[in-house]
């Protein structure tokens, strides 16, 4: 059955929402994109504020369209970059607090990485789940229940969440195999040529 | 006097010049850039053509200036991002290849990844040279006294060169670990939380 599910899941493509902030890790941002892109799944970045988004470390991206075009729009996945004050806008943003809480009640995978975990707490999606951050950037006192981990990427039901630039790679392909299975994982991961020498 | 060298470069920014073409990759392209900025280097990303750059897996980038801007401008280390077609504009574009051999006069660091060396081969840069590259990328005709090695990062002399998007990371900290230290290195790295656990 699982194998059925997926082999269902591979005849379309998976569409994927990637808000981008100001102040996004652009290292966890592109990589997230990159990733998913080569897996075949339709990944639409937006931006909050009709503007270029300047990333953490200057580098400056020009999203596919803006959140407001796309708040009503089905997404099998929604995956959160982190970095500051990238991270406190999505977790102030109205209209992301929204669409995270639609897309958990219907059952989506939502993800997010580095210090953007901190916008599933406030939606109440991280109570009682095994969950990652970078260190630090979750204020605990707003989770119910709190289950913290340091794994590189922890994944409990639909929420999975990852620690930084150094585990986006992982985070990234730990995706791709959730919702295509591990041979389109493989399929993705060799060509990067990861192997150390 | 390596460690005084070391010391005397860590009191001015280094100067780097990143050349986005359309169809570069973005996660490579990315990944040079947010680790150089974290190690404190004044980086320059031009684009070749006055037009947003479109990278290879769909990501829209806005560069710094373009390449007519700078072309006169000092540069301490020019690299290369790979990913097709971008590495092939790399190759053919007239003022590129002139920096590449300007810099190489000047004894400046040269730094390419992924399918990118083809441009360094093309300026002459590889001939006798060990690097490395995307496997298949660079051809072997072009190149004289090819000393080829597959390993994840190469650094012969003022060149260094790397194979893909899997290897970016340890591309950037082994710049940063040549121009700036090993402290250096390690002040940009352990943020980061690579460790795979």
């Amino acid at each position: 059955m699982a194998n059925e599910n997926i082999e269902n899941k591979n005849t379309k493509k998976l569409s994927v929402l990637v808000p981008l902030a100001q102040g996004c890790e652009e290292l966890e941002a592109v990589t997230i994109t990159d990733l998913l892109t080569r897996a075949g799944m339709s990944v639409t970045t937006v931006g909050l504020d009709n503007k270029p988004v300047t990333a953490s470390r200057g580098m400056v991206l020009l999203p596919d369209t803006s959140i407001d075009n796309v708040i009503d729009k089905f997404f099998d996945l929604i995956v959160l970059p982190g970095g500051l004050p990238g991270a406190d806008t999505l977790q102030q943003d109205e209209r992301i607090q929204k669409k995270l809480k639609l897309m958990a009640a219907e059952n989506k995978v939502i993800a997010a990485i580095c210090a953007a975990p901190k916008a599933l707490a406030s939606a109440g999606l991280l109570d009682g789940k095994n969950f990652t951050s970078y260190p630090g950037s979750v204020d605990s006192c707003s989770i119910k229940d709190m289950k913290y981990s340091d794994k590189s990427v922890v994944i409990d039901g639909n929420i999975v969440t990852s620690r930084g630039p150094g585990t986006a790679m992982d985070f990234a392909l730990s995706l791709i195999e959730k919702l295509l299975g591990k041979d389109k994982r493989d399929e993705v991961e060799g060509p990067l040529l990861r192997e150390r020498s």
